[in-house]
């Protein structure tokens, strides 16, 4: 089953630090752990927004992101507890009625992750990652970024 | 200001019904207070996922959904605890590099919202709901539909 939940909301951006300094600078939000040159999170209540180059982010999809609007530049995704849920999760949403878009796979920041999409090909993510966990009520909570 | 938040996420659909039937029978999830024939909402955690005609959605925020791309088909929302504050924040978000795409205005549901985008176009409606309280967290609480 899939628990009644969202993790990260991650948006495509074109600039990396020009997406970073609108919300950071801009808005006044303040980063947190895992952020890098390459990626960016913000912790939002329970949720994490993440900001990612777009192409990857469709590249982490197996989307082609090829401006022909297939591609939304937006994913959320749903963390699991255990790898194992992973392969269970995303099955379960394809009889469901979703799409598979990427079976669940090693990948390379050390985690296991798929996608699969809702009827309007909207992409959730379905992700354990091992230095992530998730609170007893299902919340993300990242670690404020070391000074 | 605009406080590290965020109340709603959006998904423009197709065929609501379709969309409705797989996150609820499908999934599992159940739907929330104010879910009608024309709107769907999900708790989770503590933000909400709405589910939106595509077209409404976009010309909510006065996008044209050409299906050139522009229009992304995802909305993000920021709700306020006060109806001042919307026009607020959505000039706080100009200031900060956003684009306004929609300044606050009266809607048709009894609250008063605009929307802004990020300098990649993600749209953040900002929004203030008679109907719906934050709490003292900034969390978006919907009611359980009646039985």
């Amino acid at each position: 089953m899939m628990e009644q939940r969202l993790s990260v909301v991650a948006l495509g951006v074109n600039d990396l630090a020009r997406s970073r300094e609108f919300y950071e600078s801009g808005l006044g939000w303040s980063v947190a752990g895992g952020t890098n040159e390459n990626i960016v999170f913000f912790q939002l209540g329970g949720i994490v927004l993440g900001l990612y180059p777009e192409d990857l982010l469709a590249e982490d999809a197996t989307i082609k992101n090829d401006r022909s609007g297939s591609f939304r530049g937006v994913t959320l995704a749903y963390n699991t507890r255990a790898k194992a849920d992973v392969d269970t999760v995303i099955q379960f949403a394809k009889n469901a009625g979703g799409r598979i878009v990427k079976p669940g796979q090693e990948v390379f920041w050390g985690g296991y992750s798929g996608y699969f999409a809702d009827p309007d090909e909207h992409l959730w993510e379905v992700a354990w990652n091992p230095y992530w966990g998730l609170n007893d009520a299902g919340e993300l909570l990242l670690p404020d970024v070391e000074e």
